[in-house]
C-alpha cells in the first residue's frame, strides 16, 4: 500500500500511497549556483522523471509548494514553470521565500500528484 | 478523477482528488494592505466561498499552512482564526514566518478538506 | 470518516481522513530553549506519540515538512532525525529555514502517515 521511489536512510525521493504520490523537496543538482531560471528547470526536469517513474506526469499534478531563497524571483521561476505547467491542469499552488540547506540552491520544490 | 476550480495558466484555486480537495496558498485581495486581522478575515471568506463551490465547508478542514510576515502578529491573525474555525472540528495547523510574493500581502493560508 | 485526535478550538493535534492521519506542526514542549538536538527528539517523540494514538507508527511516515530556524543546525537536526527514522521507510521530506512562533522553539515538523 506504501511504495518508496529512492529511499534513502534520511527520505525517500517520493512515496506512493494508494493513489497519491508525495515528492521530497527538490532541489537544484546541476544547475546549483546558476540563474533561478536553470535552477527551476533543473528542479521540473527532476520531479518529471520520478513522476514518470511513478507512471504518472505533470498532468495530474495535485498541489505544489515552492520555496524561494528571494521572493523576488518569483517572475523568473514563473517563467519556467509557466511553460512547464500543462493549460487546465496546473496544481493548487503557493509560493514563499525562505532560506535553503546550501547556499547554491535557490529553489525548493515539493509536489504531491495523483497516479 | 480529478477536477479543478479555476484552472489558471499557472495554477488553479484548487484541485479537487477523490474525497479530498487541495486548495492554493490564498493571499488578501480587498485588504491586501490593511491590518492583519482584516486580511486573515478576507482570506478565510475565499477559502469558505472556495469550499462552498467544492460542496464541502470549513468543519471538514483537514489541514492548514500559515504563513505570516511577521510571525508576532499570530496574536492578531489567531484572534480572527479562532472565530472562524468550528470547534472540534479543527484543523491540523502549522503556522510560521515566510516573507510572500507581493509586500501588500501579511499572511498566506494553503488548507485541504475534506469533501 | 473524519476523526480528530485532541480536537482543539485552535487547532487538533491530528486529523484522520480514511487511511492517513495529518499531525499539526509539532514543536518542543520541554526541550524548548535547549539544543537543536534535545528539542529534535522531543518534538519527534511527540510525533511517535500521536502515531501510536492513530495506531499507526513512524514506518508509515508519507511526508514531513521541518521549519528550522537556524538551516544551518540541519545538521544537528539530521543526527537526531536519521536514528529515528526506519531504513527503508523515510517519508518525503523538506527542510527550510522560518521564524516560528515562540522564540525558544529552534524546529518545527508537519508530518502526514498512512495507518
Amino acid at each position: 500500500m506504501i511504495t518508496r521511489i529512492e529511499p534513502g536512510p534520511r527520505y525517500s525521493s517520493a512515496v506512493i500511497h494508494n493513489d497519491r504520490i508525495c515528492l521530497s523537496g527538490y532541489v537544484p543538482e546541476a544547475a546549483a549556483g546558476q540563474s533561478v531560471a536553470a535552477q527551476t528547470a533543473d528542479v521540473l526536469a527532476q520531479i518529471d522523471e520520478t513522476l514518470r517513474e511513478a507512471g504518472t506526469d505533470r498532468t495530474k499534478l495535485l498541489k505544489a509548494l515552492i520555496f524561494l531563497t528571494d521572493i523576488t524571483t518569483i517572475g523568473e521561476m514563473n517563467s519556467v514553470w509557466d511553460a512547464w505547467v500543462v493549460p487546465n491542469q496546473t496544481p493548487a499552488r503557493a509560493t514563499v521565500e525562505a532560506r535553503l540547506a546550501h547556499p547554491s540552491w535557490a529553489i525548493e520544490i515539493m509536489v504531491e500528484a495523483a497516479l
